[in-house]
């Protein structure tokens, strides 16, 4: 008998422009082809990276036509045959549907994992080992996502309500999921918490190929059927592609098949971020800070982030301690700051400089500007939407 | 008897980086080369513009000899010959001294009145009637000053104490002058206005250039000496300036003429201002607007300061008139904003986008960008002090 753990594949659905990370992530350079944590590796790197170990050389990264050769030049660990370029954007269904249907020709066996390349994780061996747990659940024919402790009341997830323990060998965190809920306001999201039964729906699935494209036949059949035309005869991408009903892969597969009991949930208890926008940039980089900071030793860590080579002006200096009461960077930026907080990230090499802001947002980039508070972070599609709306998509 | 108008001169001393509007004033671009109002001159320009009907080509300039070309450039109403370029700063006296001496050889029954380069005036023709009612008070002997009526306690500016009307035909807002008291702090700025015996001093003189060296050769004769030597053989500047005293016109003269019952001050009741930081010219700017609303009428003045563009996003838009509650525009800033009150100046063609920000300080230059509040104006100069500590001179 085979090892099951050699028939893992990893999908890695590189898509989404990062409109709340603007002006820092485009359309033509969205969030995962940036280092916004400043680790030196973007975040699709750092998602091959976490994935590697897990499926060696089966990784396939869906992207759209126009950064494939960004993301080919990123991840040199993928194979450029497995680095499946979309026509247009057609949702998370396609994309994935469309990985698992070439996979499932070259390996008629494959189970695959499908992990977007914008997110973060952390304590990554126990992540990998909660991924494995995933497979010995998905090889029984589940359906298997991984559900994220929630960690505060989110109103920008979908929730999984999950029920009794599933006995299968080697994957004591699988529950059975009764149902996968719409993102709640923040009410319901409490109350979500407050019940211990649910968890987030990160948009991470664990399935064999097979599996996947027969649950999603049973209720999408011409989308189904689409996917598996075009792995079959690549040359009938453009004409077929087109014509592929855009859903989402909760939506198209995930919800019903939750209600026939066909979708396990593993339990995910590692740090996640999807980095949604600046708010949640800063308290990721006052994190790392803290952890660096805690590494370093608590005497030894000032300006461990660069931020603050204010000393002497206004007698004021920041410590440098990564907290939420510093001044954060995002890339080289050079900055001077006094009595400042929040975050700075810039792609200029020019001096910024910040006086008495708290939880600003200083987005300096050759052609944009942005200048707001980690408050009114979710706003800043706002700006996007103004640009588009009037023609300015140079911008965006 | 020829009219006395025929022999005044104008002095404009050019000097003062303008720290605290850094980024914008640069050690080698300061204020008064700038249009900061969005007037289409510069203030340099307006000041020629503001003086030329009572000097007519009698204007002097004493500007750093790094500005010369540039001045020149600007103003081609000043004659070369009377654009004096210091070899080093050296102070008020000195420049004003200098040009003063200069002057007296050539029109030895001269008075002059000496005006900031980067002062901003209101109602120029009240402002240039005060300055006529200053001269026919200069001419019986005085150094006079023109005493601006305080607005608020300021504590930015040295006061003037007036004494007894002065009975000067044709200067009925003559005062004499009972002494001049330095920079107060608020409290004492507030009983300064309490009693109505106060003048703001912005530094405009007016005397005959005879009288102002005879009086600096009371206190101060080595320097009143340097420089008649210098006005008598020019090719003496490069070796005699450097011995000159460093003192300002105010300490050298102004003050012991007072004491010794020499000074007058003319009344001026003209909106003035020296544009101190980026808190006053956000102030400028928002009355300027204000006044231009008034005139187009209130219904067709939205996005008079074209800082506002940002319709339909988050469903808030300024309605672009002229008061505090605006984000105001130096120059041809490129702004979408959303929420948002202060001022953007840019010196780039980049996208400025704000979201949020109230009474902010954005100033976008090619190398150096700056973000604080109005509030924190004041602090800019810290920033600039910073830099020059650790040598980075190019930015600042």
């Amino acid at each position: 008998m085979t090892d099951i753990r050699d028939h893992f594949w990893c999908v890695i659905p590189a898509g989404g422009a990062g409109t709340r990370l603007w002006p820092l992530s485009r359309a033509g350079a969205p969030k995962f082809l940036h280092d916004l944590l400043g680790t030196g590796r973007t975040l699709i790197q750092s998602t091959v990276d976490r994935l590697e170990p897990l499926a060696g050389e089966r990784l396939v990264v869906v992207t759209g036509a126009r950064h494939v050769d960004a993301v080919a030049e990123q991840v040199p660990q993928v194979a450029r045959e497995r680095l499946l370029a979309e026509p247009s954007p057609r949702d998370s269904m396609a994309a994935i549907g469309w990985a698992a249907a070439v996979i499932e020709r070259q390996d008629p066996g494959a189970l695959i994992g499908s992990f977007a390349a914008d997110h973060v994780v952390g304590e990554e061996e126990r992540f990998r080992s909660l991924v494995e747990q995933a497979v010995a659940v998905a090889q029984e024919g589940y359906l298997v996502t991984l559900g994220i402790e929630p960690t505060y009341p989110a109103t920008g997830f979908g929730y999984i309500r999950e029920g009794d323990a599933l006995d299968v060998p080697g994957a004591p965190e699988a529950r059975a999921v009764v149902e996968f809920v719409e993102k709640p306001d923040v009410r319901t999201a409490e109350s979500y918490l407050a019940t211990g039964e649910f968890r987030w729906n990160a948009g991470m699935f664990v399935v064999k190929a097979g599996v996947l494209l027969d649950l999603l036949a049973q209720w999408h059949p011409d989308l189904a059927a689409g996917l598996r035309r075009i792995a079959a005869d690549p040359a009938l991408l453009e004409q077929e592609w087109e014509t592929l009903e855009r859903i989402a892969i909760d939506h198209a597969v995930a919800e019903p098949a939750a209600a026939a009991g066909r979708v396990a949930v593993v339990r995910c208890d590692v740090p996640w971020d999807d980095i949604g926008d600046f708010h949640s940039l800063a308290t990721l980089l006052a994190t790392a800070a803290a952890v660096e900071s805690a590494e370093i030793g608590a005497a030894g860590s000032a300006g461990a982030n660069g931020a603050d080579d204010s000393t002497g002006a206004n007698g004021a200096r920041h410590d440098g301690r990564g907290d939420e009461h510093a001044l954060h960077t995002v890339g080289t930026a050079d900055v001077v700051s006094v009595d400042s907080t929040g975050i700075v990230a810039s792609r200029t090499d020019r001096l910024v400089s910040i006086i008495g802001m708290d939880d600003v947002v200083v987005v300096d980039t050759p052609d944009a500007l942005l200048v707001t508070t980690r408050g009114r972070a979710q706003h800043v599609k706002n700006v996007v939407d103004t640009l588009k709306a009037s023609g300015r998509t140079d911008l965006t």
